[in-house]
């Protein structure tokens, strides 16, 4: 990496929601080391403790930020205990974490992944003693991603370095010849139920049909190519295949959110 | 309008909610191309798929900013279909939204408004190819609107101009001598219901009454001109006619939402 | 304060949510007069209408933002009437809110407080003429932040010094040798119920039970050293006392949000 191409980017995704000032301390503390960078939300809006959705967006959204960009993730339900922080090179971006899983998804998907888990005594070095035990998004995240995003500290100077991660709270999809099976892993504010499933594991299907919830949704282009009020499947923005209703929400309508199981079928195997 | 002037500013309203990443790719593909583009959302919280909030809230607060702001509105049902995309330039600043008559109410309130419907071959000039079918947002307004902010491309220089555009989805107020009628477009935070219906229209009225739901609301200053609990009109700080009610919900108390219908009656007229 | 060395950030604390553009006029309104300030959200979740929650969460957050940055809250329910505006300085950050009690956490809590009452002819000098009845955040507030982020004007010139403001709406906590009586003052998204009681009034206890709601808590270190579902306390990382249920909400499972009583009892009190 190199750090005097670092463009100052900081993006955030937590489980604090928009209640109290949580987010906004961390961008003070952010500030008050490194008073260039720029801080763009992902999103606030992760199921609380569910490291798993956060880990998918992430692994999903990072590409439209600039080489260089450093992504902190906090979803910690562990936090406080002796779980670790890491920190994590892949694609030539830098990500930050508690180890408990969630990026699991961008070390999977990312090219050349490099893992470091921090230790006490390089964030000492930075002047980071003793963290709260509640709030490590500000009292080591925050800091840690000023100083990376400012190029004063490069990811292998965190740490040791490690091949090890906690995994994914979602397993990765089940493929067989004609049929892939995931789960839904996010849904979006219309109540598009969004799945792990990437367009690529079905490519090879002719007819594919996706099956949820004792229904089947044919594969579309957009939202618009049916009617209002009917459902559809696509492959998102994202290029995962998603279950939507058209200017409806099909989470409402099929009463399914995270981790209903989905799979799509190839139509050619059906009798 | 003078690029070198350009301030900067890209503003950004959606149905998108604060789910997931779509606004914060949005900015990450903006911020790819602009490094020094200020951002600011004006609200993610437009009624899923109804342009007509969207616009009205841009051509009241567009004047708030500087002039050469760029302001940003994708509430998109028809996205990945036929529909066009569209550049305004009204009264110094510059929108983008489809053309689904959410920008109807910027032409018809800014000064010298001139429009553009988006071509691909200018748009293929910025490296804008292909975008996906669901997410014009990411893959069309922010890269253009990152152009146009940093004063690389000009709105007459990409696509033709045009005089027509998709109609308003919400009719203006009607106009009698003694009386207005006009409709809910929004709520804010507090449920006070804010209508489409601008002071201007009632200036005449020597003792506006504000009818709706079968209630009749006198025209004060200000909230704290009655005791909580009790209802009332006024002209908001939009300078649009709206009926709150003290320290509590206006919607929640008389089951009232957007469309709803208000008519302002001048007093003089009742026998 | 050497306003050479502000460092141009600005916090906004209101009880405005997501809805409309409020909170970015406020932003627009800023950089149109101060293009170099860096805007910062604490939170729009306010509890409407009930400065004590702002006042809160300002007094224990400023401290993680650098020395002289700017933070505006609103929550106004008096806007329009004969209430004052506020600037308050101390530990060398500035602080604008209504005259409402909101800032009276600040200046209980903060080194060398001063308090000036904002005149009409120390505003009319920044041009700031005839705002709005319904809108001070756009209209006053965000302009006075500006300029004062910006430099240009000290917060001494912006009126007269005063030594009064209106109390807080939420007494103080009630000292007894072996107890602390407080309440509920704010929730975070997860459901914590977050106290008024500073950790530093129970330090001298031995064994602090936390009682609300008609049960007691023990107090632990974080979340995890419970089992997901039991309840705990714990002194939160902002150093006041909080009621968690771990990976659940406590506010739910309990039925408490803000104002229910909370006393901290020594156990070594007890028969």
């Amino acid at each position: 990496m190199n750090t005097a191409a670092m463009p100052g980017i900081i993006t955030l995704t937590t489980d604090f929601g928009s209640e109290g000032p949580f987010v906004g301390v961390m961008k003070g503390v952010i500030w008050a080391r490194h008073p260039q960078a720029r801080l763009v939300d992902l999103t606030h809006e992760i199921l609380a403790h569910w490291p798993a959705e956060a880990g998918f967006w992430l692994s999903r959204a990072y590409r439209y930020f600039p080489r260089g960009t450093v992504h902190v993730a906090v979803v910690d339900p562990g936090v406080g205990t002796s779980r670790d922080n890491l920190v994590v090179v892949a694609d030539g971006h830098v990500f930050l974490a508690p180890d408990n899983g969630l990026l699991a998804p961008v070390v999977a998907r990312g090219k050349d992944a490099r893992i470091v888990r921090m230790g006490a005594a390089a964030l000492g070095r930075l002047g980071i003693h003793r963290p709260s035990a509640t709030f490590h998004g500000r009292d080591v995240f925050a800091p840690v991603a000023a100083e990376l995003a400012a190029g004063r500290v490069l990811p292998e100077q965190l740490g040791e370095p490690t091949d090890t991660l906690v995994p994914s709270w979602v397993d990765d999809p089940t493929v067989e010849p004609r049929s892939v099976a995931g789960v839904v892993i996010t849904l979006d504010h219309f109540g598009n139920l969004i799945t792990n499933i990437d367009a690529g594991l079905i490519e090879r299907f002719r007819l594919p049909l996706v099956h949820a919830g004792h229904h089947a949704f044919p594969l579309l282009r957009t939202y618009a190519d049916t009617r209002p009020g009917e459902y559809l499947a696509l492959i998102n923005s994202f290029g995962v295949i998603e279950i939507a209703r058209a200017e409806k929400s099909a989470a409402e309508g099929l009463g399914l959110s995270r981790g209903a199981p989905v799979i799509v079928r190839d139509r050619t195997d059906q009798p």
